[in-house]
């Protein structure tokens, strides 16, 4: 099987594919989210992975609005703690780095640890870009911040482990494929949505009275603007539910009225690792 | 009066800060997020400005939990269209560009311009450093991407006008002060809460139907897991309404029997300039 990432070697999206699928798959790395999408849509790849919603920066709109768009359908969540970790030559010392490659948020996120050291950060496209590029350049005073599956690929020693400050940093990622090659065993405990609520006043109220009716627990509601339209909002809501239930069916033919639209994005498997 | 903001001069955060203030003020650029934050509960800076939501990215999970956290109050939101463009030296040409320097995300933004161009894009840590180091280097074969605002900072000039491809990128801003230092005359037509429901099926409805039976329209709703939880979730709303008005004050009060917590995060005169 053939799953399209995107990254590079040791991004913490491969980490997230890894955790999920384990290492019998394919792992197809692109530069952008973009080419993810498209290597799914045409046939390049079996599903696509990508980061849905972080703890830290919140949902990624973007992403959601693809699947809004498109005839994908998420198969899985898949939750990653985000592990940051400082990567040198390998018998190197902390003491010895001077300066540390990374993308800016990794830096940002650990800025105390560099700051205690007293290295210099330096902005690069990507964690495990900037693993490779120190592996490279082999200088005695540099060193990166990324995955620890990095260390392995790149040949690096871990030299400072979990340097993140804020360590409540959970990246979630959806597992997705074309609509038509959904597995038929898919085990669905979870669902996520899309609508549009009709205009007028209640309208969101009592489409989610028929989810509570029906005994359906909301477990996402995000609601976000339309650029185009600024007084029009389209919600994104996650429930636990299988699409295909009783209840679930009943609540959303009775949400139908309230509705002027509707997508199921997916329903799939109910992740409980966080770690 | 004096009002911190993230990144130095040019940065959008800084376009957004004199779209609201005009000229007068005096704009206090800080490194991080968090350092804003501190300027303003320190009596550093009278208030701050930072951005809270992004059409593309979504919004930004970490400010918002500092809101929560924190005795601060939003007095106003503004909302920044993000135009990206080409600066370089004064008389240079497109055609002389092998080398743009910027944020990772305008690069990205901007990807399809770069490449019909054939520029090489260079990684940095933010668009208005982008454009200072291009000034300072003063090579014709590099640019920036950045600012309008940055080609007048920097002497710059103008290679290529609002290349970004997505022409919806958005910036919601927030203006926040202590609390005590609510200005007393501030027009209230919009308020921004949080709020934790208690743990019963419906809890979520019924909160919001207290708000649509007094007739308050929700333009934002928001759930956000808590880390330390994965069961428990943070509610951001956003609805039309002055927090002291008699409608408001009792949805509110009818609300609270449902609710383990709330927060008015802040309630300020509503925004209609998109551009």
């Amino acid at each position: 099987m053939k799953v399209a990432y995107q990254g590079i070697e040791g991004s913490y999206s491969e980490v997230a594919l890894f955790k999920h699928f384990g290492k019998n798959v394919k792992a197809v790395g692109h530069q952008t989210f973009e080419e993810v999408f498209e290597a799914v849509k045409k046939n390049k790849a079996d599903c696509g992975i990508l980061p849905f919603e972080n703890t830290i920066t919140g949902s990624l709109a973007m992403n959601y609005s693809v699947l809004l768009e498109e005839e994908l359908y998420v198969i899985a969540e898949v939750f990653l703690k985000i592990r940051h970790n400082l990567l040198s030559h390998k018998g190197n010392k902390v003491e010895n780095i001077k300066f540390v490659y990374s993308h800016p948020q990794a830096l940002e996120q650990c800025k105390d640890y560099i700051k205690k050291q007293k290295i210099e950060p330096v902005p690069e496209y990507d964690t495990a870009g900037a693993a490779k590029l120190v592996k490279e350049r082999n200088k005695m005073e540099e060193a990166a911040i990324a995955s620890e599956l990095c260390s392995k690929i790149y040949g690096l020693e871990i030299l400072g482990e979990e340097i993140e400050k804020n360590k409540n940093n959970i990246t979630k990622f959806f597992v997705f494929v074309k609509k038509e090659k959904i597995p038929k065993n898919l085990k669905k405990e979870k669902t996520s949505i899309a609508f549009k609520t009709k205009h007028f006043p209640g309208a969101l109220v009592s489409c989610l009275q028929r989810l509570a009716k029906n005994n359906i627990n909301l477990t996402k509601l995000e609601s976000r603007p339309i650029p185009e339209n600024p007084w029009e909002y389209i919600f994104y809501a996650d429930f636990i539910g299988d699409v295909d239930g009783e209840n679930v069916k009943l609540a959303l033919s009775e949400m139908e009225a309230t509705l002027s639209f509707i997508k199921i994005l997916g329903s799939y498997p109910l992740s409980n690792k966080y770690s």
